[in-house]
């Protein structure tokens, strides 16, 4: 090894063996699923049993929110225009961007530091939430990850929170969000819920992942639906077409149950 | 509805109510894992029991191979010029092209094509596995999905053949892929077997993708080791530094068992 | 120099000393205008007098259309969805791409080809230009380079070969180009102009540019339009809008003189 | 047009007519130069025969500098995995980013606010620039261009600011920044010049660009080199190779004289 030698702490690749994080693949193959490999590629160590299906559910929540998002209409826009597959996901992935999907990591940093706070000063959440608030409220800034444009009572949040209970994964930072959602009500007269990515903000603090990776878990959530979307462009529209984001239809499956 | 309504058949987005391929998003939330709803997203369909298995095991076998890949050093390189994560992992999606991952697609069209040719012909698979290998020679071209650069006995490979054949989903492209094997072995008098991307592109004819999303499977599948590798390039590495690709050294977690 | 030395023949980097294709930087900074510089990083070798002008009137032509073409919607989408310049303009980038100037290319292919075959069957244009006509009637293809959806005289069509002609720059591809848009117009009773595309493949080829540099000539061009639209996106307008490509208005400077 | 028109000031499109910021496009073609037509499209108005000088000697300095930058390596790394052209280039355009070309937004930034204290405070340059490095000192933070990796005399940077003072564009930021290098020099015993970023910035402020735009300034001048890395790297190299970034060896043209 010469002077320019680096380290990685990833994957070990020798001839005809493969360690990720210390586990051979072919044996983590056959024995965990794809969301439990994405948590141990990133974190380093596998998910608990608890932990594992709350990955699951929380990946599966955003697999993909239809035509409107601005990395479906950037993908769609790169296909239509003859690009192949890989640059039409690139453009998607260049758009989850700070106002997309960029309030996972915003409400994060928001709620490890409330928590943070909140046992410093020995606070209790309901009080920490009302400073929290009035904070927000003094720099003219929004709670981020609360209120939807589409949604009132989001469905995947309340998903989300049942699930985390269930599996005794909601804790304190759980509990911080449900005490600022109730603090907005009490100054508002109004509810302005937490949305899907403060419910996903919320859950990977409670898994203690760094808000800088919050992105990355969107992102992967996500591609699986930009690819069905590049595919759909490829398959069944003309090229060079003007894409008009509010001007569409859904002609899919009808709904069925599971 | 004006005359530009177009049309999309994946996800029907109302307020309060998200259905994907159909089937409400918090219905599948705790239902199914991320690899089906990938499986769900880009084919329209819930995977059966088996092809579910199937799915996990190929994603997990490709969830990363180390820092040499185009994809890898391409983020890292983007990562180190002090780029958000979401601009490091579109370059690494962009280089998984032509020559990185694109076997698959290759490998795809072949076999689908040779076993197409079988049947219309009324051969047998090792007769027609002859003749294909014969006239890949005459146009002086590799057959695309056998042979790897580091590994001769590749254990993904291995392991994706056994769990295939454990859960039934070996057919007649895992049989004419293994045909292919023999002739090569025959004609040469050496082993060039089967890599771990002409196995994937033989289950994934098996499970009757297009060759076309063949691309979409192994981004899908990588980018979870992207996002670790430029995760360890923004927390560990010096910016701007020279990344020789080969001048590394792995100081992971040793070899452990599952 | 160790075994993997590898050759460049761009740049030549040495403390305080900068060549470019062998000419000190700061000796051309001051004596050549950036396009000339265009040319000398891509060919090699600087363009004489009349080149110069050439490339300079192609450039031009091509810096912006608008806000229809998908790089620039695509640029827009991912700027309003809060991505920095950088990451939109790579989106813009990966839209021109087949449909989207890729007919440079394709033009340029075509022209290259038809003069090469005219020379060897001793033909004169018009009967090669007929040929051509009839075999891509026959395969029931578009010759590319001709005709737009906008535009029936396209004024930098007719500019570029007004200036070609005077600097004697237009030779026997610009014979051809127009020998063939004669023949489409004697065939089919209608004129169907050679577009920009066109034009701009037929002044490539006259300067022996390869034919796998003219996507790299458009978007050389098409990158400050881009630039601009991404700042009108980022200052003027709201962030997450619905961009319908066709409700839009100008409201610049009005028509005025140079 | 409806609810959802929306303006845009940068081009107008009609049939047979483009007008760029409100000159025909047909009319600017061979009269100005392209370095013109790029400060036109982003500035909304033509440079003055001595920007427009000074426009293409800064474009011409910042056109490539070798191998080692990471958006030539990453570029060349994608193309090597076999990707076209606009996606080699995406990926290059993602990396000029903070570390790489941000450089010169920073220095932008710090120079403008610097002169505008300078003014508010009725201080003479030498004592604002006194203040300045302090300031910068107690924050523990490097001044902005100032230094560069390879080039202690940048050849560059002495002839960006000669041809400024030529054209009489050098004024009160080339002098605040003057004013800085002395005082560092003064300070710390030790010359540390400002780089071609920090010469870049300061010409830009001169010549009242938003420092929002350095880096597109920066991109516009370095695609060109890029293209030349791919399309080396595309025509001369062996794909899915290990690119070394140190490990490299100029044999291009040896120096010649314009």
């Amino acid at each position: 090894m010469g002077e320019g030698t680096w380290k990685t702490g990833i994957t070990k690749v020798e001839p005809n063996k493969l360690l990720l994080r210390g586990y051979r693949i072919d044996e983590l193959m056959g024995r965990i699923t794809f969301a439990q490999g994405v948590f141990l590629a990133i974190k380093g160590e596998l998910p608990n049993e608890r932990e594992a299906k709350m990955i699951d559910a929380m990946l599966v929540s955003s697999i993909d929110h239809g035509v409107t998002p601005p990395s479906c209409l950037a993908a769609r826009t790169i296909a239509s225009a003859g690009a192949p597959l890989n640059a039409a996901l690139a453009g998607g992935v260049l758009s989850i961007s700070r106002h997309h999907g960029g309030a996972i990591e915003d409400s994060m940093k928001m709620i490890q530091e409330t928590v943070r706070r909140k046992k410093e000063m020995h606070k209790r959440p309901e009080d920490m939430a009302t400073l929290i608030l009035k904070e927000y409220k003094e720099r003219n800034k929004r709670l981020p990850g609360f209120g939807h444009r589409i949604h009132t009572k989001d469905p995947r949040t309340i998903k989300l929170f049942q699930i985390a209970t269930e599996l005794g994964i909601a804790g304190e930072y759980v509990e911080m969000a449900k005490a600022i959602e109730d603090a907005i009500e009490q100054a508002s007269g109004k509810r302005l819920p937490i949305n899907v990515d403060g419910a996903i903000a919320t859950l990977l603090c409670e898994m203690k992942f760094p808000s800088e990776l919050a992105n990355a878990f969107f992102i992967i959530a996500r591609i699986p639906g930009l690819v069905a979307h590049v595919y759909e462009e490829q398959t069944r529209m003309k090229s060079m077409r003007f894409i008009n984001p509010k001007d569409h239809e859904y002609d899919g499956i009808p709904e069925r149950k599971l």
